[in-house]
């Protein structure tokens, strides 16, 4: 049997070259194709592999999955609920299904006609019900910016950072798949002179530039995820942008941490890509000293190498690449998250997101948010239009896109996207 | 028609004068008989009555219900989707049929018989599949007393707290219905002089006294619900312990709020008393100066009053009543606590959690955290068994108990209960 990450593997579907969905990849996605409901779909170059289709003409029957509905859903939960052998043995045999020199489907015209999808003729969904959303602050490059710019440049970590990943609950209700739209939110800003607070739309409306995983099986209250095991509990990976209202977020957030200046909407890529296929990818992480308890200490490479972009395309004009980074700066890893997060037997579910915290790099052009991009507006960006930023305008489109690269594989993200519309009247 | 708030009204079914569910109460909860699935119930004396029986017996035909399955369902969320005017008619309906000038059940042996149920032979369940859930800070008194143990007794307040509702986003997932025990947790700790922080069971486990209420209708991203709406977006109100470890708290929290020191459990009453039920109970909450934004202004009576109490019972001994409080002392009410939630544009969910954030009044009797009422462990309190308590032992049981009364009409919300177990090896 070869590896569904052979890099030479290759397929009977047409793939451009620069795909960040070669046959290596298959992540898996929620899709509503023209006419039918939602459903289980695999990206393969432009296709989408209809598994709900490919499950009723019998190509899944010889793995004698025990719940044969799950490829009809409108969520990934119930697929994912058939625990990490099956989500192997499906990508496996998808694998050979669409191997260059397997027939089976490739020569049956009538098949794949009905299979397979041009991306363009489906519209993405969320990929998961999400029961809860944790958002961490684990790059160490992002809370030095912070800390320098709003607190003091000497001490910009505070003492706890690099004892624990420092996390908050977020709101899972407003985490929307990409290529949803949301209007510029309302709220209660002090401005620096006035002697009370205003309310209005954000004046300063930022993104970050995250990556968040997908809990992949359950536990039960009390139990808790040791770091070495945490992997048989991540379905996969997505890129995650953590709009933010940073003139609603100073003003609301002590001594509990931020709500209205993020609750308004996050966005997450539609595919999830599997740690399996991201297994390539692994790499080490920035050295964690003073050493971490040892709860959260580790083996091995826990980091991924997956390199990041975020472009902005204004109303009128082309969209310019305004900072790269890379998911492998992350000083604490997503498996010391886990691990950190449990450790106290909170319970976590199918479906729920823990998303990285903005990723920011160590040089001013790898930084993950328009508040360090610009340090706090002094230094505005300039878009290919001529107009320059210091927070997002009204039109404009924020776009993210994430892969992973060697040996002539590249296992994409696609992208999430997300456009600011006026505020409401 | 007779209100079903009616102080005069009576039952046929026998009723202690003591009881929390008289004939004007009838809150709905979600209970398992010793034989059959997960149903909807109300609550009635001590006794349980079995919406899914009644339905099946015809009894709720009158109203033509567009969805007949909703009292079988394990949680209350499809019942509660059914929108207001179905929830006040189901309890206008039960409260005609339980009069006790109405022999329709009353004289009906045979289904009064599996309709009826006595409370000691149901496990109650979670009420409600919870989506989110958010705590508030609302209470002056207790945000008061925190900032003056941690901070500044003459700036006990920070800027924003008049000025908006402070809150967090908690852990949705492990909410735990009453009577639910848990393990002491483990985590982060640092001792005042140790150099960095160590690991171990919590040594500072506190519950809060909280009530929370319960979204009753959606909104899309985007909406917002104005104050003087916000009443037909709450379907109903329940007890909260907002049980937490202050020391993993303390070394957590800087900069984005509690974490692991609050989503280890957070326990919730069984019975969700309707707002209808508490109508007669409204009444003035404190003044509000400086004025609040116009978004957060209100006009009548907005707080409720519902007597509050918490009592300790350590492993062997009776319980002692350590404090009493009542919601009336809330700063901030729960119209503008939803008012505030959605104002920009964040969206709710039937069955979404939003809980008041301890309950302190303004005399130390009636402080609602054992932080406040030990003053940070230097006033101990003491039980009944002649031990004393800075903080939570193991096995001890927390029981917040809390009602409404007055034209003798008494509704109570009956109890939130549970017991720490040891921390786990």
């Amino acid at each position: 049997m070869v590896s569904a990450n052979d890099p030479s593997l290759k397929s009977w579907v047409a793939i451009p070259a620069d795909s960040d969905f070669p046959i290596q990849n298959l992540p898996f996605g929620i899709f509503k194709p023209k006419i039918g409901s939602s459903r289980v779909g695999v990206a393969i170059g432009n296709y989408v592999l209809d598994l709900q289709i490919l499950q009723e003409l019998g190509y899944f029957d010889s793995l004698h999955l025990s719940n044969r509905t799950v490829f009809s859903k409108p969520y990934l939960n119930d697929f994912i609920a058939l625990d990490k052998p099956v989500w192997q043995a499906v990508r496996q045999h998808l694998s050979e299904l669409l191997r260059h020199d397997n027939p089976k489907l490739r020569d049956n015209y009538a098949h794949k006609s009905q299979i397979l999808l041009y991306d363009t003729d489906v519209t993405m969904q969320m990929p998961v019900k999400v029961g809860d959303y944790t958002d961490f602050y684990s790059s160490m490059e992002h809370a030095s910016n912070v800390g320098s710019m709003f607190r003091d440049p000497a001490n910009a970590l505070l003492p706890n950072w690099k004892h624990l990943p420092v996390a908050y609950h977020g709101r899972a209700s407003s985490i929307v798949v990409s290529g949803t739209d949301f209007h510029r939110p309302k709220g209660q800003i002090k401005p620096a002179d006035a002697p009370s607070p205003i309310f209005g739309p954000t004046q300063q409306l930022d993104f970050e530039l995250e990556m968040a995983f997908i809990i992949g099986k359950d536990t039960k209250l009390g139990e808790n995820v040791p770091v070495e095991q945490a992997e048989d509990y991540i379905f996969g990976m997505v890129l995650f942008n953590d709009w933010s209202a940073r003139d609603i977020q100073s003003w609301e957030y002590v001594p509990l941490g931020p709500f209205l200046g993020k609750n308004f909407a996050s966005s997450i890529s539609p595919w999830v890509v599997t740690l399996d296929a991201l297994q390539p990818f692994k790499t080490s992480g920035p050295v964690q000293d003073p050493a971490v308890l040892p709860y959260l200490q580790y083996s091995s490479e826990k980091n991924y190498n997956v390199q990041l972009q975020v472009a902005i395309q204004p109303q009128k004009g082309t969209e310019k690449i305004i900072c790269t980074s890379n998911s492998r700066y992350l000083y604490w890893n997503i498996f010391q998250q886990l691990a950190h997060h449990t450790v106290n037997g909170c319970n976590i579910n199918i479906g729920d997101v823990f998303a990285s915290g903005t990723i920011s790099g160590p040089t001013p052009e790898e930084f993950g948010s328009m508040l360090e991009l610009t340090w706090r507006g002094t230094k505005p960006l300039y878009l290919n239009d001529g107009s320059t930023r210091k927070f997002l305008q009204d039109y404009d489109s924020v776009i993210m896109r994430g892969f992973a690269q060697n040996n002539g594989v590249k296992i994409g993200f696609g992208e999430v996207r997300g456009k600011v519309l006026p505020a409401k009247e």
